[in-house]
């Protein structure tokens, strides 16, 4: 087990719990804000933005004042430099449920979403929720066996997305301009945040198991 | 001055310096590639993204191992950490630049934008350009003055954006929903562009003056 994880670092692992578990919270209120036409709790989606942006700030501090304080070299400096990695991650995995919830708040009263994408999206929805789950997951437990789920998510993401973009370019496909461009971009909210996660989880995997294999690419 | 540009760290500076030439090459190429339906300059453009990465990868080993070595504290830990995030930012620029040019090569041999949004796109090849060649200058001449062109630059994507939407939105606007999938994201990346190279433009003005005013945030 790697060195994140030792006493001296459980402040740091705490503040990345903290913040995955806010990613979890704001995609499951965006998403749910997007589906139900809740502008109330888009509004407190985008609110409480600023929270993650303050846990973010927080762990980068840690990370330089560990750094500084503790001299590291080697797997012990990278692991770190990694947790830096993951925090920008979580970060921008907030940003895009804030982006979703704004979608949702803009539309309202209206849906954001034409009834041509209301199952994709609503699958999106839920592949998120489960994505972000898994994160929470996976720091939390440090079970590795949630990370092959996390990448099984992503893949699902990946195939909603070309679905929604393929069901938006068929033959005879009528919406508004506006529709349109909550298609395209709230389905590559949902995409990006299937990468972010990936990205975060191979994170996670290297700072459990130690395995320096393909480690470079992950700093 | 601060301490990335030492001699000690020079090889650090020139490889971001490297690494905002190749956004700059990028973006020139794939905005051509945009604007006059060059399939092959946008084939070029998504080919060589890979060498930027390849130099992110050894701009980031270079700091840890300076971190490694040298076990800087305070302002000195902290600038190499920004050296980081440059080149993730620079990383993730030279992305949208190829993502751009990735709609030229699907478009072709037509144009990916509808002639509507010719001259706001235009506009914002121009300005991506122009921020591209200042974040170089910064790096390479460490003029400051040139930092307030970049904000002003992304200001100007913002407005443009903000235009081509509006444009897309307007009563009795039609265009296909592939020209309408095109503008929502092109008009996004090249907005985007604009944001991260503010975000650069902001961690090399703390780099060059050691201003530890806000450099909580810049880490």
């Amino acid at each position: 087990m790697r060195t994140l994880f030792t006493a001296e670092m459980s402040e740091l692992a705490d503040d990345l719990a903290a913040m995955a578990r806010h990613v979890s919270v704001a995609i499951d209120r965006a998403g749910e804000a997007l589906l139900t036409q809740n502008a109330e709790l888009a509004q407190q989606v985008i609110a409480e933005d600023a929270e993650l942006d303050a846990i973010e700030e927080t762990v980068d501090e840690r990370c330089v004042l560990l750094i500084a304080q503790q001299q590291p070299v080697g797997l012990d400096l990278r692991t770190i430099i990694v947790g830096l990695r993951i925090s920008a991650a979580l970060e921008r995995m907030g940003d895009l449920a804030q982006h979703i919830a704004e979608f949702a708040r803009r539309a309202y009263p209206d849906s954001a979403i034409p009834a041509s994408h209301t199952e994709t999206i609503t699958a999106m929805v839920a592949a998120s929720k489960k994505v972000a789950l898994e994160i929470v997951e996976l720091i939390e437990g440090r079970d590795l066996n949630v990370a092959a789920g996390i990448v099984s998510d992503d893949d699902t993401l990946d195939e909603l997305h070309a679905t929604s973009y393929r069901l938006m370019l068929e033959d005879g496909y009528t919406a508004t301009p506006q529709e349109i461009l909550n298609i395209a971009l709230l389905s590559r909210y949902f995409e990006r945040f299937g990468d972010h996660a990936v990205g975060v989880s191979r994170r996670i995997v290297y700072l459990v198991t130690g395995d320096h294999t393909g480690g470079r690419a992950l700093i």
